[in-house]
């Protein structure tokens, strides 16, 4: 039964896994669109992010089946339970992906973002990724020493977004309103995809080992 | 066994109950703090933050400890497991009231708000002031045509968004891109309530009664 149940875990952690590399892929080509007025990829990753959804539900589904094959208990119980967190934070990493590539498409052929800002979103991405990918690799292996760097990732993008709002409010700030929308906007699903990174770290030391980090 | 299992999601319902009655106070205080640059009424939100993730902390340990006692399985089981759904999207909701907050101190004494975006405001918050009301009647009540409703205000959430928008982008706009930037941000984090509060009305119809609404 114990070997069974960690088998479960297993192949719930493979599918976190999947969601994981998919959500970052996601992110990555948004980003592309979004800085190179790309709409091909706009348009792939708003297509794909069903992928995502449907890994979710398969998710829930495991965990549902593991459940009530196993009926753990305390901390066993617990673990599965936090898988489902996992899975939502990381379906909600895909829209927020899929919302990136929304604004790029919606501007298109426009870039929804002028040359002024392009290097903060650049490394709000950079960043982003980074936290997508110790994630990833968290969830394949735990390790708490990278599951912890991710709050020192977040303080980044943290920064980055003052960086923007910083460049957004200068006197000399030479576009409209729509301009300034769209990269608050567009500042915060960055910040969120990082905000629920930081979730998953916590979450996924849980679920693999069964201790707080 | 079976009438157990009823009073254990009646004692979860009865908490989220309680928590969709929080979130729904906090926004709407967090709105007359917004329109009224009442520092008082934001603060308070603030504050008041933590009680709901207190409850959601209860909600967690009551569906491990029901799911540990009572093993459901199947729909029973997806019944507990839905609960955590709805906390979730409740825990976010207090989230997003107190972001609405937030924004309202850091203007003060200034009015976050210009008076040419009050209106739109204010019936943005009428209506997500309703579907709260309209979730906490379901969380108590199960009525699948009551939950049907909240797609239709949600749908009248976003042509608000919309209104918000065009005033915003209008060529006449008097303000520059800091209000613009605060007006959408807070923009969103109304749309975003009432996406949650149609994410749980879905969820109510299936924790309540076990039947997709």
């Amino acid at each position: 039964m114990r070997e069974e149940f960690q088998a479960d875990l297993t192949e719930v952690s493979r599918l976190l896994v999947t969601m994981a590399e998919s959500v970052r892929a996601a992110l990555r080509k948004a980003t592309t669109a979004l800085l190179t007025a790309d709409l091909k990829a706009a348009e792939s990753v708003i297509q794909r992010d069903a992928d995502v959804d449907e890994i979710h539900l398969q998710v829930e589904a495991k965990v549902a089946d593991t459940i009530a094959r196993q009926a753990p208990v305390a901390v066993d119980l617990r673990r599965v339970i936090t898988a489902l967190h996992i899975s939502s934070d990381l379906e909600r990493m895909g829209d927020l992906a899929e919302h990136v590539a929304k604004t790029a498409a919606r501007r298109h052929p426009s870039p929804a973002v002028p040359a002024e800002l392009r290097p903060v979103f650049k490394q709000m991405a950079e960043v982003a990724d980074q936290m997508a990918e110790k994630i990833t690799a968290v969830l394949a292996d735990p390790d708490p020493v990278r599951a912890g760097e991710l709050e020192k990732d977040d303080d980044a993008i943290d920064d980055l977004e003052r960086e923007l709002f910083r460049i957004m409010l200068a006197d000399d700030w030479p576009y409209g309103a729509e301009t300034a929308i769209d990269g608050a906007l567009l500042g915060r699903f960055y910040e969120r995809f990082a905000d629920h990174a930081v979730n998953i770290a916590e979450h996924t030391i849980y679920l693999v080992t069964g201790q707080n980090s």
